[in-house]
């Protein structure tokens, strides 16, 4: 471990938090925002901290030239939707989420600070409007960029 | 809808499949490829139709600089991952899965071919070795990139 590429991205750091002191590659692949999320939470501070299907009615809208895939979404009660958490920093691979003693990889946490910052949550779909997916089980910030929408996948065991 | 620029794209379709006539416009966000997938299935026609948590092992391997992230993680015993479908096409917004009279969304499928082909399954994670994530549960191609690790989360109702 370099202690000077650490000190170069120290700021904002809690104790115990480790950046990555170096640019990673970015990967030879581009997404696409197919959309944006609308929810009742300004901030990320008022977001809750996870989800909840009885939580309040957010709506999800996709856009052009996408919004024909949406044929046939209304068969199912439960959609897994991945987002794009773009307030969130990306260089961080130890974590202190509760600004505590106990620090966490970042891969042992679902916190929105993570190397792609893509969110996926299983929602409920109450409604379909055209291009608006009405949903309820959302955690994140008024105007999030949705990346993928896909049935819910959960194993049963 | 302009059939001139369906044509363009129509090559290798299936009846009543649609591509999209237009090229989208990409994200301002980029990707990290954090490490990769080896299966033993070396095409995707070999590959699973879905994962199986009884399936056969996988390794997963972390690349620097991410390795450090995994701290903590052999306290779970599923795992979502997130990962690249780096072989699909990607402008499909109707699909005809079985070849047959039925036509889907894209968004109403699980397929790899998606706007953004990021799949993302449930695996029990056997253990842990180095930058090595010994896993069941995975339906991908051998060497498929990774994009993300998290602490399974499935909602219980």
């Amino acid at each position: 471990m370099n202690p000077r590429a650490r000190l170069a991205t120290s700021d904002g750091l809690r104790p115990g938090e480790v950046a990555l002191g170096v640019e990673p590659t970015p990967a030879p692949a581009n997404l696409y925002f197919i959309g944006r999320i609308f929810t009742p939470w300004a901030t990320r501070g008022e977001c809750p901290r996870r989800g909840d299907l009885a939580g309040p009615l957010c709506r999800v809208e996709i856009a052009e030239p996408w919004t024909e895939a949406l044929f046939g979404i209304e068969a199912f009660e439960r959609l897994q939707l991945l987002y794009w958490m773009h307030l969130a920093r990306r260089d961080l691979v130890l974590q202190n989420p509760r600004r505590g003693d106990e620090v966490h990889g970042t891969f042992a946490l679902r916190s929105p600070v993570r190397p792609n910052p893509i969110a996926s949550s299983i929602v409920a779909l109450e409604r379909v409007e055209g291009s608006s997916l009405f949903v309820r089980g959302l955690d994140c910030v008024d105007g999030t960029p949705l990346i993928d929408v896909k049935p819910e996948h959960c194993p049963r065991a």
